[in-house]
């Protein structure tokens, strides 16, 4: 079954768009609880426990949940990756590898195979500076999702994604400037929501969505909106709500009007939900999980309509 | 003792300006040959005792190896990574870990610690489509190095970075679109690599280098020569070279006229240097890349002077 058949039926079935960032951290207080780390010998077993009792204690509030790699990579613990996602597969969750992936060729090839195969995860994140030659690899796992980065969460996203640019047909390449007189630019962003709408053409599509989407931060709401009115067909992934300041009025614009078209993502907010609040012991970090789970689900729905 | 220093001080140590890329591949014929893969019974074994044998052979004759992470997630082996890595400091290489990462606060932080403190490498790519806050926690290891794709070998790399672009100040971040008169827009690559350049001003620099450097592919010699002008204090990593197609004359154009200024990279071109030829058996693939290496420095170095 198709990635983005399955997500809008798990969506409908537990009537939320929330995902889960599984971002493992533990070198502060407020993070990975210390009872844990303590109980555990090595990074490998701390974290694969950390997430499935928080996979176990929320499987029924989400659709999805997305691990954030570079921390499995920092901590040396990618065997608690791979357990992670086929323990979240167990509880009848999709998985998206948050990766950002991005090369060429073969190379591509061994990114989109090790995502896939290795790691089975449902869908993954890639960064398509280099082109659709990046993107082409991933795509021939039909049965696979892809999250291209359009418009990041970042203040410094502006640097380049908000450069103002056009593609002027029959301009030989060894011009590396062009005189324009009345021409309208879009932002960079924008061109590359256009490629992407571009890229998906062709793909096969479910509830009229496809395999393809978008990575669009809830900081940016304006954004957001103007994305989501270019891909039609496109889900956007939209990470930043919570812990980086985005809020439920700021995610609607990632969807169309019958609710469809986003997945909203908190790691942090969710995860280690039990440090801001004096209600949870370090011990009930699956309880203040499930809580805040269940107001983002609340408010989102509220705003969104479903 | 900073990565730029120590690149410049093997390079005219060695007289050679080529990285040997470290591609790992099994899959085919002509690959890493079938003995090796027959004497052990894993991935990482027969990966690093490939690596290892090739690095040995040659470590006479070139400055620095890049191994592209992708081929190692995709057999499961970043043990042999983690160890080829230690091997090729033993034998005085430097070592660019291909891997192209990008991602902001603490999900880079991550990343930049997986890359520098798990792996010791002593430089790596990466992709700045997300602004100075994917690039700052690299910076932070300060005397690491760090190649930004500016423009890639791809065909497809045209497809988003040849657009023609400006950073138009002043324009609420609302606006999508932008109507100008009579503007001068440069290519996409041409910001990327003036944003490069402009990140790399506050830091250190050695005989006129910083840590901070750039991506650019050897099949777009002009382009890498106007990048070569925009980008003075940034060294080029070029891949490219061999399998890809460019040749010698193509590359010069990334160097400044004392011969220094770029690294030459060719993968497949090198490491599996034995297929191409009846005059080596699989059992003599190291001969052949030291013998495509000698070609390379040859070649390389009677056009860029050194």
């Amino acid at each position: 079954m198709y990635f983005i058949e399955q997500l809008v039926q798990l969506i409908k079935e537990k009537r939320s768009v929330v995902s889960m960032g599984l971002d493992p951290r533990m070198d502060k207080e407020g993070e990975i609880p210390k009872y844990l780390i303590d109980e555990y010998d090595n990074p490998d077993k701390i974290i694969l426990e950390f997430n499935k009792e928080l996979i176990e204690d929320t499987c029924d509030l989400i659709p999805v949940v997305k691990p954030q790699i570079a921390f499995y990579e920092k901590y040396e613990a990618l065997d608690a990756l791979k357990e992670t996602i086929k323990y979240a597969h167990k509880k009848d969750l999709l998985v998206i590898l948050d990766s950002k992936r991005n090369d060429i060729g073969s190379t591509s090839e061994a990114y989109a195979y090790s995502t896939f195969k290795n790691f089975n995860a449902d869908a993954c994140t890639i960064n398509a500076y280099l082109g659709i030659d990046c993107v082409k690899p991933f795509l021939e796992y039909k049965e696979k999702g892809l999250f291209v980065l359009v418009k990041t969460s970042n203040p410094s996203s502006s640097d380049f994604q908000n450069l103002f640019s056009t593609r002027i047909e029959d301009v030989p390449d060894e011009k590396f400037e062009y005189k324009v007189e009345n021409k309208i630019l879009k932002r960079n962003y924008i061109n590359m929501a256009e490629l992407v709408r571009e890229w998906s053409i062709p793909l096969q599509k479910f509830n009229s969505f496809g395999n393809l989407g978008a990575v669009v931060g809830a900081t940016y709401p304006n954004e957001l909106r103007e994305i989501r009115n270019i891909m039609k067909s496109s889900f956007i992934l939209i990470p930043g709500y919570g812990a980086q300041g985005a809020q439920a009025k700021d995610i609607k614009y990632g969807f169309f009007e019958k609710g469809f078209g986003g997945i909203v993502n908190s790691s942090r907010g969710i995860i280690y939900a039990y440090s801001r609040s004096k209600k949870f012991t370090e011990k009930e970090f699956t309880k203040a999980a499930r809580d805040e789970i269940i107001d983002m689900n609340q408010k989102i729905n509220k705003e969104i309509g479903i």
